[in-house]
This record gives structure tokens, sequence and C-alpha cells, in this order.
């Protein structure tokens, strides 16, 4: 069995993935820090070479990563603080986010499938502006300073024939947003990353990524502007996690001196094509991480 | 008071206004026809010259309106036999639509308000092949001729800070169609057109029509490729309502003898500004008009 | 024209329409106060007499009102501040709210109707505490007193076949709650009090009131124990708005001399019945309110 | 490990791992069909006696399940020829179903969770009847005989503080159906099963059931009337589908000579509780099921 087949949209299991097997990597650097007050663990993997990204099956870029147990229980309001650490994190991708600046967001998913529902959730919750400062100016917010935010939902391609590179390709073409922020429910290779893990990335959206399978890149090459990519882990792919459960026999099979270990048969796990893991909350919990992220966003745009 | 500013988005109410007050106007030619079967009565409007545009404000053009009244009542489906008739009436207005051909359906208006849900929830129930046919050819549907359809729900402008029009028009660029069809819910004069009234047209849609008064068009100039409309009246502006009662009681003054009748003073409807009459049932209404539409288009494309 | 027939949920307003034409009414009591920091004036209705019942069309009781122009704005929240007054008139009216306590909260109206979704929408939002504290024990919550919670959106007859009133009475007898809030969508008589205007009474929910007309009381009498009703006008009958309109012509013509005013004929507004007209943003406003509501609820309750 | 631990709500399955562990079970009959016409394999699992009921862990009654592996892919329509069968069933477990007789649809299951939204899916689309019959008699409908259909979604725990099993009771006294037809989502063991199962049966709702593991029962001992449960299975448990994968190594190992094979340690699976699979596609899947069913429920009611 192959680690690296397993799938995971987050660049820091991928990186456990490589040191398990690998040992440390040239080309990728980690830093990691952890906030008191939030509670938030905050790690920082940039893949800086091509090698690095290949090892890492991912693109070049920067990946921060936060990890907040808390994040996936109630609390009374929608978790602030943690909000507050994303947006500091975005303020510092997104130059100059304090100017006034065209932003456009993208909520991809299916709204119609709970745990693939949190880009659109989020930008229901966003607070849209373009309309309002293009037609009054920004006097309309009693603002010195007011970004311009649009906000789309493209839906996926069984609902509208088109993948949704397609659409947000139009549309940026069409409104000239200077950035791109995209929000998407990602796979994670552990159940234990679900809907506790932020991760924020400079590289966009790669092809076969998010619980869709986006077929499409989403990336400063296809859009011409930069496009940063905010995703929470919601599901874990079937196949993998039974590929785990079995490696941790196998492992144990080896501890215990048993030579022997019989695979399953090639395609024995082909019936979990296709399908996912995800919690029986998930609702309450894609319903307050997208309110959470919203509050981030409007904080990075300095709207609220 | 001046009938032309009663706002309607009918071409039909339009004409009716006329008549009563200009007579017959050159320029605009009509043509009735009744089913017997479906019970439709089918109007053709066309404005052929600038000047009945002018009298008609609206554009040169063929406005066919099929009028059921049955159509606001639950059947024990979805009225199949009025979805025939307009299936009817698009294919003779989408040239050679039975050829394949990529045909791009909008689902314009406010999905969260009931009475401008209709385009989205005709998208909701289309029969969506663009993505098979261009991934396993028309063999996927064991057919020898198959439309490629897609669709989007392109929002209001509240939602997404951006006029509908350039969401389409980015789309439209993107995805190349060779046709548009455009479904939206309209506003009537009278409320007893509400809800069983179809018109369909080859010109647009118009700057201020729908709902939600689209403020930019959706034309074969806007966008480069013919665009057919098809609108179903939802709603009533509220101060037409309360105008059309008043210039009733207005002419029984005048019938009888009464010679000084006091207008509102000027201004006096303004709190009616930017609200509608609908029904209570509009609900059970929307959704039951939603599936006869995408079912019309469904035969229309040939696909169901 | 009696002006009594005309419809308003609002005591507030019938009150208006009484003293019009009737002056000061025995056995009711008004007293009024203007918040200043919250900018929210409160109106106090006492219907202290059977008489008083009589010409006010609504039974005996406390009606306390909130206007507040500035509710139907966006804010930056949901205005807290008004959701505080609400949330110290509610402790008012529920005796010892501060205790442990059964309460059942109902959002009546329909889902699919956006004018009509208040109810359901705030207990979408509301904090249910009821089965875990009945698990766990207020102990879960780290509080010394915790009232148990619970909520219900029993839909519309014709949607379930039932009227509210028997799900709410076959689930208070099962459920036992020892209070029954219940939170409704209203009908103004006027354009000018949407939106920004909430009703709280003691009397519980009238035959004939709603934006859904509901048939069957919800009051003490019902179900055996208190029921506040909660409610906020977000439509106007569409027959009462042309009503008013003609009213104000007929004055004006009878200031201006005019003898004889043609009348509508008998059933002139036939067409209007089960019409209702509202604002082209109510999906926003329902959206906040509801929430605004929630809040106000959490706090009354003091779970949040 | 013990097969019987393995959770699944279809008697199908649970008669399946008897017989792989202890061969035939007396007090359980099981007769098969298959049905040409409709490429459908109806087997019926009676289970006669209290041994059969401990060794099925299911209660004594019918179980009838639907097999039709086309049920899961789309087709023109909703399946029809699979809702004959359904219809044809119910009405020999609803006695005299054609005589006017009320009967209470309840949608189990949580409308916010994709896989769980089935049974709200199936109450939106029924005929419902009660309601109308009650106040205009069966000539509204212009037939002889007419049944009084009632349809309730009462939600879930977490989102009304009840158990369903609550608010079902107390709508039950306060509205006298003569039977309960219950449609809720279920958990089987295999992925093969999912959304081409319907299983039909005449014991009611067990506690522990169904996807979001109802902890009330609803039967005809505590509601006092005949309960059938129409179920889909459209999850597998997380926990079950690695158990499942680890049993099949263990077979090849113990084929393969080898002795010693360590078991996972205990509570390693513990992360995956509160967890379940389910398929990519699952929102259309379960629109199509809720539409067959409610089409399946019309027939078998007489009133389509």
């Amino acid at each position: 069995m192959n680690c690296f087949n397993v799938r995971t949209d987050l660049a820091l299991e991928a990186r456990e993935s490589i040191e398990e097997t690998a040992g440390e990597v040239r080309g990728i650097t980690v830093e990691e820090d952890y906030r008191e007050k939030s509670e938030v663990r905050i790690t920082k993997v940039v893949i800086e070479t091509k090698n690095g990204a290949k090892a890492m099956q991912k693109p070049m870029g920067t990946y921060i990563t936060l990890e907040a147990p808390g994040m996936q229980e109630p609390d009374e309001g929608y978790h602030r603080e943690i909000a507050e650490e994303i947006a500091h994190i975005l303020k510092q991708l997104i130059p100059e986010a304090e100017k006034e600046k065209p932003i456009l967001v993208v909520g991809l998913g299916n709204r119609e499938v709970t745990a693939d529902a949190l880009g659109p959730g989020v930008v229901d919750n966003l607070f849209i502006t373009r309309h309002v400062v293009r037609e009054y100016g920004k006097a309309a917010y009693s603002r010195e300073q007011m970004n311009l935010i649009s906000g789309i939902v493209p839906g996926v391609m069984a609902q509208t024939g088109m993948e949704a590179a397609e659409i947000i390709k139009g549309v940026v073409e069409e409104t000239n947003p200077e950035v791109v922020v995209v929000i998407d429910a990602l796979a994670a290779r552990s159940t234990r990353r679900l809907n506790r893990t932020v991760q924020i990335t400079n590289t966009g959206i790669q092809p076969g990524s998010g619980v869709g399978n986006h077929r499409n890149a989403l990336t400063k090459e296809s859009l011409g502007v930069p496009v940063i990519a905010i995703g929470v882990p919601t599901v874990v792919d079937a196949a993998t996690i039974v590929n785990d459960a079995l490696e941790k026999v196998r492992r144990e099979n080896a501890d215990a001196g048993v030579e022997k270990f019989p695979s399953l048969p090639g395609g024995a796990l082909n019936e979990l094509n296709n399908m996912y893991v995800t919690c029986k909350d998930i609702d309450e919990t894609v319903k307050r991480l997208s309110f959470m992220l919203s509050e981030a966003l409007n904080m990075a745009f300095e709207i609220a």
C-alpha cells in the first residue's frame, strides 16, 4: 500500500505522510506557533521547490493551517477568537487588503449536500458591498476605505452542466476583481482533523480537490489574479478510512511477527468509490463554521 | 393619470392599455388562437416597427402569450397539456432546436423570495446534459441527437454584488451557448393574470423588468446570441393595484356626473414603492409552475 | 365603509381606528414610553373590560408594542439593543422565567413563503436545551439555573392537513411545558408599520390572525397553560391597502364639497381576497428579524 | 468479532448475518419473488416467534424488502414501476385502505442532513387531503371514496428538544388517525444495498434505528394504532464498513494459514462513532427516492 495515494486536501497531512515514510524533505519549510489565548495551533508549511511540490503532491506556495479542537463544539457565539486569527492571516496573504479593492468570494460546493455546503454558506452570510459602493460610493458606509466585495455560488457540474471554473473564469473576466477568495469543504485523511482545522493557501484550488472533486483549477494561472483558498475538512474518503484501519492491523501483524499478511484483492474497495464519511451532526457544524468563516472574511475586508 | 405608467411586463396588457386610450396602433399585429383540448388561449403580438415599440414601451419582436385559467389550480400532475403547448412554441422560436446545440438556461430571480423563485425552480428541475455529452458523447443517452443543456441561477444583486447580466455575460463568453433561454417571474398589471399566463418572447429581458427589477438587459445585443425569455406574472406592483382601483372610482364618478374628482396628492403612494401584491398560496403555485416550465423545456430540447 | 372591518393584527392600530371614529373608549388603558438609548417607542395597551374587548375586536389582556424605525434597516449586527428591550418585556410577562422551567416555543407560519417564515426562522436559531437538561441535568451548561427550552414548527394546513392548533395541543399535552411562546408574522393595516414593530401579548393567538390566517386559537383556554404571542407585521392585506387609499380620496372629496361619491360596487375587491402586499427585500428582513427575536428569547430565557 | 453487533436496520441483512454463522433459524420464514417487468426482487421475511425475534434482534412481524438495482439510477421519470410494486405491498399491509380512512404519514429524519432527509422529502411531495375532506367532504375530489391524509415532519431532537416519538404521540392522540405510516432513512450493513432497497414492515420503528438513531419507539404499542414503517438505507455506519473490511482480511488470513491475527485494540474505532458513510450524489438520490415513495403512497391511498 502506498500512503501517498491516500487522499488528503490538507498540506499538513501530506507532510505527515511524507515524514512517516521518507523523513524530512528538502524544499519544504515548516513553522509552528501556538496562540494561548485562542487555543489555536498555527502551522505554516511553505513548499519552496519543485521537488518539494512533487513530494507533497501539491503546488509550490504557502499553506497555513489553524487547528482548534474547540472549533467543532458549539460555543455561545461563533468562535470569534478563531475568526480573528483567520482574519489576521488573510490580511497577510491579501496584499494591502485595507485599500479599496474589488474582491470576489467564491463559495464552491453543493448547497444540497450538507457536508459540501460550507462554501455556499459562507457567501450567504457575507457582507456584500460591491453594488452599493459602485452606485453610491464608499460614503454609503461612512467609511474612509471600503473594499468592493462580490460573491458567487457557482454550484456543481451535475446542477449546471458547467465546471465551476468555467463560471468563475467568465465572472472574473467580466467583473475584474483584483483578488479571488475561494471557500471549499475539503477531504481530510484522518477523522481527527474533521471540522476543527482551517487551511488557508495562496495556491488556489487544484484539480481533484474538495468534497466534490473539482476537476479544473482555480489558480492565478487560470484566472489571472491571485487566488486565496480557504478550506475546512468535513469528510474523509471512505476508502481512506478502511485503508488506514488495515494499515494499523498490518503494522501490528508485523510487530507480532506475522509474516504473510494477505492484502485485500485489487478492487476490493471499489464499492467505496464516490463514498465519503462524515459526522451525524454535520448540519450544525457546517452552519457554525460557515458563520465563523464569513465573519473572518468580514473582518479581513474591514467591513464589520 | 397616465395608464402607460402603470407597470406591466406583459405585452398583452401593454396592448390593452394602448387600445383603451388610443385604439389600434400601426406596427403591431395581433393573432389569437384557442386550443380546445388544452383550454389554452394563445395570443401572438408582433411589434414590427419602432413606432409600435414606442407605443408599447417594449422592444420590437414577437411576444406569445398563453392564457390558461386552469394553470393556477393544482391538477393531478403538472398540466402536461400546457407544457406541451409551451414546448411547441419554443421549438418555433429556437431555430432547429432538434439539432445538437448548446443551450444555456438562466433562472433569474431570488431563490429566497417565494414569488421571485420561479426561475431558480425551473433550473433546479431541468435535465442538464452538457457535461455528460461533452465527456461521453450523445451516446450516453442512447440518442441520435442530443442538445447540450447547461443551467445557471445567477442570484440577485443584494446577494452577489453583481448584476445578473454581468454574470451571464461572463458565462456566455466562457461556455459559448448558441441560444440563451431566460426564465423570470414577472409583474402583471392585473391580479386576474397572475399565475395563469405564460409570456414567451424572442426579445430577451429588458432593463427594469421582472419581480426584482433587473437593471441590465439580457438581449441578443448584450449577449451576442439569441435570447428567448419565458415569464409568468406572479406579482402586481402595489401602487398599480391602488391606481387601478382609483381609476375605477374615477370613471364611475364621471358617469355619475361628479365633476371635481380630487386626485391623491403627489407622492401619496410613495410608501408603496418597492412593495408588491402576491397570493397567499404562492409557494405551491411557484413550485407547480416551475415544474411545468422545466418539463416544457425538457420537451422542447427533446430530452425527456 | 366601516374602518373596523379593515384587518389588523396590531392592537395599536385597532386602537387608532377606534379613536379616529369613536374617541377614547372605556376599558382600555394606554401607556407610552420612549427609550432614548435604543430609540424604541413602547406602547402598552391593556384591554380591561369586555366592552373594551368588543370595541377593539381583540380579547382582554396586555398588548405591548415596540416601534423602532431602525429595525427594518440592516445594522452591523442584529439590533441587539432592541432584542434587549424585548427580552426585558418577556421577563415581565413570563412569571419567574429565571427559574428552571419548561417552555415550548412555537414558530407559526409557512417556511416556504418568505413573508410568513418569521416563526420558523426564530425556532431555527433558538438555543434548544430541554433534551440536554433532561439527559444530563443543568450541570451540562455549568449553570445554576437552566430553563428547558423546546421548539416546534408545526407547518401550515396545506402542508399537514392539520390545524397548527391541533399539533400544538397534542405536543403540549405530551410534553407538559409550563408556558408556550408563539411567534408569528402578522398583518398590519399600514405599510408604515411593516417590519419595524413588535407586538408582545399575553393573550395568545386568536383565530383569523397571522399572515396565514390561523383558524384555531392558541390561548390559555385552549392549551391549559399561559400563552405569550410575539408578532411582527410583515404584510398588509391587499384589500386593506386599496380601501385605505379610497378612504383618503373620499375624505378629500368631502373636504372639496363633492357630495356624491360613488363607492366601488360590492365585490369589486373580491379578486384581492387571499392576496397580500409585502416588501421586495422581505427575504433579508425576515432573516434579520428572526435572528433578533431568537436572540431576545435566548436572553429572556437566560441561556445566552 | 460478533457479526450481530454490526448495525443494520434491514431484516434482510440481519437474516444473512444469522445464516452465515448459525444456519437456518426456527421461527423465521422467508419467501422470495422476482418481478420480471419491474426487475424488482421482493423478499418477505416473517418473524413468527420470540426466538426468531431474539435471533434477528428485531421484533416479530412482517418485513418486505424490494431490491431494485435500477432504483439508484436516474430514469426519465421516478421509477413508476417500482412505485407501483410498493403501493401494491402497502395496500396489503394497510387493511381496507380503499375505504375512507384517516392516515397520518410521518417523515422522520433531519431535513438539514441530506442522507437523512428522505422522510421529510416524502411528506413534502405527498397529496394531503384531510383538511379538505373535513371541510368540504370527499365531494371536493369528485371521488366516491377518499382517505383523509395528514402529514408531519417532527424534526430531530437537536432541533426541537423533544423526541420525535413525543411529538407523534401527541399528534396521534389529538387527531386520531387509524393508521400511521412512518418514512425513514435507514442504515444498511453493506454499501451494495444503499439507495436500491426499500423495506416495508408492520412493526413500526424501533429504538436505535434510522440514520439519526431514534431513541424511542413508534409502534402499535406506543401509539395505539397500527404503524407501517417504510425505509430506504442511505448510509452505512463508518465502523461497520471498517469492521467488514477487516473481517474479509481475517478470513483470507485464515485461508492462508496465518494463525495469529491481531485484532485492533479495543476502542480503536471509537473515533468513528457518530460517523457514517454515504454517496457523493446523495442529494439527487434522496430527491428521486422521496418522489418515488410519495407517488407510491399517493397510489396506495388512491388519491393520484
